[in-house]
């Protein structure tokens, strides 16, 4: 390989040119050459890693970006008040001119869930997906108004060309259906981009993942390859969705009473084992939940889900079907208070009511940071006197993500220079490296980064990390999107940890004495109003600025006289620390 | 057995009673055995159901109580702000006089961190522990001045006389020395309580559980059992303490670098095992976090820790030990962010500086609650460059809690007539009753009980559920043991949702005008004090209240409209609800 180090493309003719079609061609071929030579493609995770539901990677190459999926994340304990978490796209904003597409591998949320905060930014870039995907994100589309960016279809085996970036979609299995990989072919190099996937060999929809093309493309030469980290700590393989509708059958089988199956709304190839075990029993399907009713109309319209049009009832029938001829598909699996489930388990729902003799399925395991949740919700049910048949108890639930002996397949299969594990906290991205190691990656060539960490490959085959650039979360808190910040976080923290302590005090502009009594008003402090603490706290106050030798008429050095000293002797009471908010008055 | 409902015991003479000695006596015995048989045996969950960590069991027999254990728990994610978590003992107030003793199975905080919240109530009466139990509660004796409670001796194989009771300890397994199981004579019959436990066949400090005392109570007969429920849902045998130690000499072993072990700080016999693999490489061993030091130097005093002196280390010697001669113990193997190991991930910590080479082994599993902060400080580690050994690789940790088959091994030994599972949520609960149905015991006989809910035994053999007793949750925040309550938690929800937005509007007294501007506190609503809501938000407030004519002096009705206009305000304008406080100041 040349060593050649041309910043800049040069367009000088060539004296030897015999023509000019032929020497502008040669001169655009030199050109484009030398551009492979000098032009780093980046790869840069914006989000997808260090915390699993917040996908979102960015290939950048000269002028041009593609973007695969742009997810969201469920806030996490600590962010107090906050609805959803999308990715920081500064580093997109700030580069609006070059952002060509945007690619979905799958509809999950933690995968599109945050195009409707990053697409207002990037009117007219189109957004391609698979027809399912199309399908199930329509609803967003619609809610959110997104139609500044037309929805193109990219289905699997498809290819589409995006500036200098060919791509081409394969199919991979995962908890939904049309899941896509990516072979993306780029100036430097082939990169191929798992999405999330396991190696079901027989999935539901009998149709596998597309290992000929991972093969094919595997003997051309992968430069790098991005594969799904979350089940990276799992030894062997994760089981097939079909052995989920075996533990359905084999549940429901002795039952007399009514089944009800709590699942992912998209978990499409789930509802549909749900229905198909309910029809061996001659029993009826109920769907309850918006988002699984929605999901299951639009998989239905586009032939992604297949049953008796007379074995769905509606939600009114459900009290009218005989128990052992009823199945409930629901949502809430994850023990979202809002959601089917936990209603059901707290009877605050408005069509099932939970009765003994029901035995209620929990096809999920609980996400980390739900399993309080979850526990909570098979707890009430218990009591309820529903029989609840859960992960602890037995299987009903597999994993839509690969476990090692898969990851190892798909690294033997695309045999990657370099590797970048992606999706999953770090501790999973560190023992998917010690995988590609154990397989045969190049220690140095196993590049564990984190979210806003670029990775510049060169058309010499080299590959080094470049600055990282600006990453990070926006909170969404209502129609705030970016404005809710670590500010507004910092205090709700101080607030849900002590409460608050209000003051106001009237003061007389002219001689500095205290009018009146001050006011109070606190909350998350103490319970009782009457408590000894407040009117004690009130005497501190005027005792803290009556001292005539202090008088001032500097309101600043007043506030800050009642809130040292109010802190001070509320600390001392109480051993607890409300934000105290003094507030003068002067007239 | 009789049908007698005496209601009370009579102390009328029989006309036929031979001496005014022996008829005293036939009248004494009468009227115990009539008592024997009117007056129940009442046991009483006051903690121990629901959630793991707050475990409190009363056995009462007329006007003698009995408790056994005092445990806290610590605060779930949505108790704001809360330190922690002890039982309700109003119950046990109201009858003050009656409770004879304490009784505690082992000194784990979750049977005896309540005591300090607790005992103040019950001056006086006495506290019965083991040897090392005594010594771990020192320091909290010292600590919370529980002076006026005696702390007396209570060791296994050993019996007490407690009012009615007759209560002989027994040895059971479990992940601290000396813990005990408890034989409960009463009037009515016998009862079990196991305390926390598994059956360990070799225990690290060679002391298996007290098999011959359970078969033989099982053979004289046991009214009632209760048992551990903690792992009821866990199929098969929890493994030997021991095996953590093959563990530990496995990983150590190929290692040149330090070595970091993490675990509970009361699981001596775990920090044994950490100082004999350590020997057998002839590493040192530092003892690194407050409480495990202390409970270090506790244990070696009592003799429940051996190892040669100088293989101990102080602090200050750890940056002098070369790495291969380093063993580090310390806490924090729940992720705890005060604690010794997530002090370190977050280099954060005095003493020990995380290095490439290093290998943490985190020796324990996540509790319920506490996932997340374990995972945080795995992946830290792992970005400071160690090695992290943890449950999901590679299980350097063992249960302390039975598992089925030890649970069904409890019940075939004391074969009881009745069975109360106890410590564990309700779910494990009703797990932990199929096992006692398989094993034989009478469906009717199980009894699931939530805490507050007595079990009224009699002597001719029946029990059935009493009225439900007062129970519940006590919050201990700073200084304050119960004056937390729903109403301060309600507000700190509210307040770290969406924060708080308060208006001063001065007015005057005459002429119901405002004077000058409102002023404006927010707080953990919006970063930005410019943000045009503000200001907006102050016009709308002047706008409110000041059409002429609705002028009003009166205040309530002024503070009412600014609250209910600007909440709604807010609302469309972010939709989001901060706590709005309006103070009007009349002048």
């Amino acid at each position: 390989m040349a060593t050649r180090t041309a910043r800049r493309p040069t367009t000088a003719p060539s004296p030897a040119s015999p023509t000019r079609s032929a020497r502008s061609t040669a001169a655009a071929r030199s050109s484009s050459e030398r551009l492979a030579e000098s032009t780093p493609l980046r790869i840069i995770p914006l989000g997808g890693v260090g915390e699993i539901g917040k996908n979102m990677y960015v290939f950048e190459y000269g002028e041009d970006i593609v973007v695969v999926d742009c997810g969201l994340m469920f806030p996490d304990e600590e962010m107090f008040g906050i609805d959803l978490v999308v990715p920081d796209v500064t580093y997109l904003r700030e580069r609006r001119e070059a952002v060509r597409a945007f690619i979905i591998t799958h509809a999950h949320e933690d995968h599109v869930g945050g195009l409707p905060y990053v697409l207002p930014d990037f009117p007219g870039v189109p957004i391609y997906a698979s027809t399912l995907a199309r399908g199930l994100l329509s609803n967003k589309v619609k809610e959110h108004h997104l139609t500044n960016n037309p929805m193109l279809a990219l289905e699997a085996g498809e290819t589409v060309t995006v500036g200098p970036f060919t791509v081409t979609a394969f199919r991979i299995g995962h908890s939904i259906p049309d899941a896509m990989g990516l072979i993306i072919r780029t100036p430097v190099g082939i990169v191929v981009h798992t999405g999330d996937f396991k190696f079901d060999h027989t999935p539901v929809d009998g149709k596998p993942s597309d290992f000929h093309a991972l093969a094919k493309v595997g003997e051309e030469g992968v430069l790098c390859l991005l594969s799904d980290s979350t089940r990276a700590e799992n030894p062997g393989y994760t089981p097939s969705e079909r052995t989920v509708g075996e533990a359905f059958r084999e549940i429901m089988e002795p039952l007399d009473g009514r089944v009800i199956v709590a699942t992912f709304a998209s978990n499409i190839a789930r509802v549909q084992q749900v229905f198909d075990a309910a029809r061996s029993f001659e029993r009826k399907v109920a769907v309850v939940g918006r988002s699984m009713e929605q999901n299951v109309r639009i998989a239905t319209e586009l032939g992604y889900l297949e049953y008796p049009q007379s074995q769905l009832i509606a939600k009114d029938q459900i009290r009218s079907t005989p128990s052992d001829r009823l199945v409930i598909a629901t949502t809430g699996a994850q023990g979202e208070p809002m959601a089917g489930l936990a209603r059901m388990a707290n009877r605050d729902h408005r069509w099932v009511e939970i009765e003994p003799g029901d035995t209620v399925i929990v096809s999920a395991s609980p996400i980390p940071g739900n399993e309080e949740y979850v526990a909570r919700t098979i707890d009430n049910l218990f009591k309820q006197g529903a029989n609840v048949i859960y992960h602890a108890i037995r299987h009903a639930h597999v994993s839509g993500h690969a476990s090692q002996e898969e990851l190892k397949l798909m690294l033997n299969l695309t045999r990657p220079k370099y590797f970048i594990p992606m999706h999953g906290e770090f501790r999973m991205l560190v023992q998917h490296g010690r995988l590609a190691a154990e397989v045969g990656v190049a220690a140095e060539n196993i590049l564990i980064v984190e979210n806003g960490q670029p990775v510049e490959f060169r058309a010499d085959g080299t590959a080094r990390r470049g600055q990282p650039v600006s990453s990070g979360y926006v909170f969404v808190d209502g129609l705030s999107v970016g404005e809710v910040g670590d500010v507004v976080l910092r205090d709700r923290r101080a607030l849900a940890a002590d409460g608050m302590f209000l003051v106001v005090v009237t003061v007389d502009k002219q001689t500095g004495r205290v009018i009146g009594e001050p006011e109070i008003v606190t909350r998350g402090f103490v319970d009782d109003l009457s408590d000894p603490v407040i009117g004690a706290a009130a005497k501190r106050v005027l005792h803290a600025i009556a001292r005539p030798e202090e008088h001032t008429s500097e309101v600043a050095l007043l506030k800050t006289q009642i809130k040292d000293g109010l802190s001070r002797y509320l600390y001392e009471q109480t051993k607890r620390r409300p934000m105290v908010f003094p507030v003068v008055v002067e007239v």
